[in-house]
């Protein structure tokens, strides 16, 4: 036995559009699934990981909200209740959390891309008091890559609608986070193929289990 | 021409369920609209006042929602857009909009009925910076006319569930707001018909104008 069935693990991916989350917690979440049996690992996302959360998803990528904040309390409700139904409760089972987004994405677009303030970002999240992620694997790829990638899907977001200022913006906002928080957070060069950056992310967890 | 066409004033409709606000904010409504025509009155709610936020109105009435804070940011999510697209560009207008339920309802309702701390969650909605009303109207009704009106409908929300110690705890927090702000709101007598009623809101509002 290993120390990954010991521990229960909450990791979370964070990055800009079309960095590669999607694809890595899934290769993630498909060796646990292998290695320890699928009710070791639980695979969500935000917005929207819940049960009864999907209007909640659709309005926030739907690209009609006019408040700043309207974004930033949606967001915040949806973690609360992804947060206490879903993640908590899988933590406690035992099992791994990989979830998409969490309170960083929070603070890198709406204050680094849409300009809201740090401090008054960061008192709202703090009212939640849920539980913080273990490690965060931050993918690092390349405007162009990102564009490329995000730009093949079905249906543009309104992040990716907002174009290349504003997700710069979102990187540097990351790039900040990170620079706070070393130990937390995992920075992988998220270019190449699916296989080789997935490669990258075990090698790095590994050396911490 | 009176001061009532030529102010454009911001009057929410507030107190615990089944106090009569609909009825009264229907009322006024059509008083004003008569008298200065229906583009000079916005008879609107909380929560669910904008186009597209039924579904938030839903989740927030459905009683299915665990974490205490959820509550509290699907409010202010659904607040701060009803403000930007609807309330504020309706007052500019030059037009009156009545609302049921405000800041007042998310206090009286998280602090008091949900034990919530009152400095969190009024600086939650500080962070809105909406506009606030130039008038409250607190409707009074005593708990069992409340919970006569309230049964009398279709479905219960959420705080009719609750039952009466809630409740009582609400009105006591409508209460603590009212003798905080003494200018803003106006208290009135809600047993009685509603025509009575009705001529006990519009004297009261007749001496501000």
């Amino acid at each position: 036995m290993t120390e990954w069935q010991a521990i229960s693990l909450f990791i979370t991916f964070e990055g800009i559009d079309g960095c590669g989350k999607s694809t890595q917690a899934g290769l993630l979440s498909e060796y646990l699934s292998r290695q320890y049996g699928s009710e070791k690992v639980l695979w969500t996302r935000e917005p929207g990981g819940w049960p009864g959360s999907s209007c909640l998803r659709e309005m926030l990528l739907s690209g009609e909200l006019d408040h700043p904040w309207t974004e930033v309390f949606l967001f915040l409700a949806d973690r609360c209740e992804h947060a206490k139904k879903i993640i908590e409760p899988t933590l406690l089972t035992g099992a791994h959390v990989l979830c998409e987004r969490y309170d960083d994405s929070t603070l890198a677009y709406q204050v680094w891309g849409r300009g809201l303030d740090l401090g008054k970002v960061e008192s709202a999240i703090s009212l939640c008091g849920h539980r913080s992620p273990d490690k965060t694997i931050l993918l690092e790829v390349s405007m162009e890559t990102a564009l490329k990638r995000a730009s093949a899907r079905s249906r543009p977001d309104r992040y990716e609608k907002e174009g290349k200022p504003f997700l710069e913006r979102v990187r540097e906002g990351y790039r900040f986070l990170q620079s706070r928080e070393k130990d937390r957070f995992i920075v992988i060069d998220g270019e190449s193929s699916p296989e080789v950056v997935f490669k990258r992310i075990f090698d790095s967890l590994e050396e911490f289990f």
